[in-house]
């Protein structure tokens, strides 16, 4: 059965408050629920006013939720210490020292952030994910990520003309010399061959996880830049054949009451109208439901106000995974 | 004399709008100004109701004001071509054929967009500049973009000791063969150096007039998120020796009258107060001035409306670049 859960959206749309509160709805209907944060600004710990790490760790006061934060700068250190050990045993010391400032500047570039988190996460699913009914991820796989969806099929061709290579040129080199079998043992435990061959496999199990075990919602906020970013977020998750199943709009105005007519009134019946607009355009052009629609609020959520974004959330977790 | 200005800050804060306004404010003193839009959406074009492209084209109705937009796909594109009609020049029709499908993929790395975008403001500064007193950009370099700044430095040395190692080679090849000067000449034009040469003036250009002759604005949104970002912004700007001028708070809410009291009013008043916060705490945190609050409108700034937002505004035009 499917059950992993992603909730995508552009940094600031509220994506950790969403998926708490679905977190807290899976967890009351009995489904025993790890949430995963990937938010730098640990605010999982804050909605639920208690600090987590790396580690899953029980939430206070709520039966059968557990919860977890990955730093994301943690792991692409980490993820460059791996490059930089794989590297010594295949190269001279000078040589590392003079690679050094190479994985520096590598560390730098905006894909690595990316993909040491999807490293990460794919951990998750492997180990962490054993104990729970459902794993939430406030996040969702976009631009590269999406990308290394397709290595495994990339990757794999090319390894495969790679083999092929290597297995001719051993034959030549045996049917030319000296009888031994010494070649033939370093081809199959040929390192570089090993780790591509981990990749593709790796990045394989990803693409089956997220296409057959998992669901993505999208959290919006009513203003034209989350709706036309939400659009195309809905176009390239669909272009790697992971649909969408619903969208949440995020931080909706409330209206006045209908007697209020000062300034302050005038103000938000017009800023409720215009997303109104918005929504309603976002239900025409994107061919997704809008699955919730969440009250702005004005203070932190947490303790109980979270309670009341999870009724406002209302996505039935029976029915999705 | 300084002569560029340049509003950065994340997508959605209102950085057109606030770059429109201030285009507004130097054409109004008289100095003839140019605003460059960098954003896909022709927001420009929609505040002042008049379609501009990439060449600049005068603003009806707003004397001394020409504006142009560019679009950061069409240069990608254009980028892409050029490298591979370089390319072309190099290696045989079979290689290229192999090439393309590499420039595709570079195509979509995310660094690519920057690079081609930055090349051509780079342009602006050099060409279209030309012919007016301020040059006003809705855009500031970020990540990638900045540190191509330190390139020059970084591909000086190396193109220094590319030449110095093809010098000592010639000579070894001189003294060893033939009495023709044919090698010589052909290191003196060799097209991979020129290009690095070029590049590397193209930068050390760039950085002397982001150093000398720019000023930066950040336009932030009185939201945590937005908070946070503008200080990384400062300080990454800072490494790069570029000075933030001050910051501008655009999108604050409005108070309601004093008499309201529904439940609107008592919204507004707490999201008043919750953005009062945030605005201290960018005043107490982030060491640059807060030059202007633009308050939030619920319509599209255009017309009369960029007017009042000018005013607001009130960046002393004569006393910055």
């Amino acid at each position: 059965m499917a059950r992993f859960t992603f909730f995508g959206g552009k940094g600031g749309v509220g994506k950790t408050t969403v998926s708490a509160a679905y977190a807290l709805r899976c967890a009351d209907a009995g489904e025993e629920t790890l949430i995963v944060s990937t938010d730098p600004a640990h605010s999982t710990s804050d909605v639920f006013e208690q600090s987590f790490d790396d580690d899953p760790t029980s939430v206070e006061g709520r039966d059968g939720l557990s919860a977890m934060e990955i730093d994301p700068e943690a792991e692409v250190e980490a993820h460059m210490m791996d490059i930089r050990r794989e590297m010594e045993k295949q190269v001279s010391q000078v040589v590392v020292n003079e690679i050094d400032k190479q994985i520096e500047m590598a560390h730098e570039t905006p894909g690595a952030y990316e993909a040491a988190l999807f490293d990460r996460l794919i951990r998750v699913m492997r180990e962490e994910a054993d104990d729970y009914d459902r794993v939430v991820f406030d996040t969702a796989p976009t631009g590269n990520t999406l990308r290394l969806l397709s290595l495994p099929e990339f990757l794999g061709d090319w390894v495969d003309r790679l083999i092929e290579k290597r297995e001719k040129s051993l034959d030549l080199y045996e049917k030319a010399a000296i009888g031994t079998d010494e070649p033939r043992k370093t081809a199959a435990n040929d390192p570089i061959i090993h780790r591509l061959r981990e990749r593709e496999e790796k990045f394989e199990f990803a693409g089956r996880i997220l296409r057959e075990e998992s669901s993505f919602y999208l959290v919006l906020n009513p203003d034209d830049l989350s709706v036309a970013e939400t659009r195309r977020a809905v176009e390239h998750l669909g272009e790697h054949d992971l649909d969408v199943r619903g969208l949440v709009v995020n931080k909706v105005t409330p209206e006045p009451d209908d007697d209020e007519n000062g300034r302050g009134a005038r103000y938000l019946r017009e800023r409720c109208a215009r997303e109104r607009e918005r929504i309603a355009e976002t239900e025409e052009t994107i061919p997704v439901p809008l699955v919730a629609r969440i009250a702005s609020r004005t203070g932190e959520v947490k303790g109980d106000v979270l309670g009341e974004v999870a009724d406002e959330l209302a996505i039935d977790v029976a029915a999705t995974p």
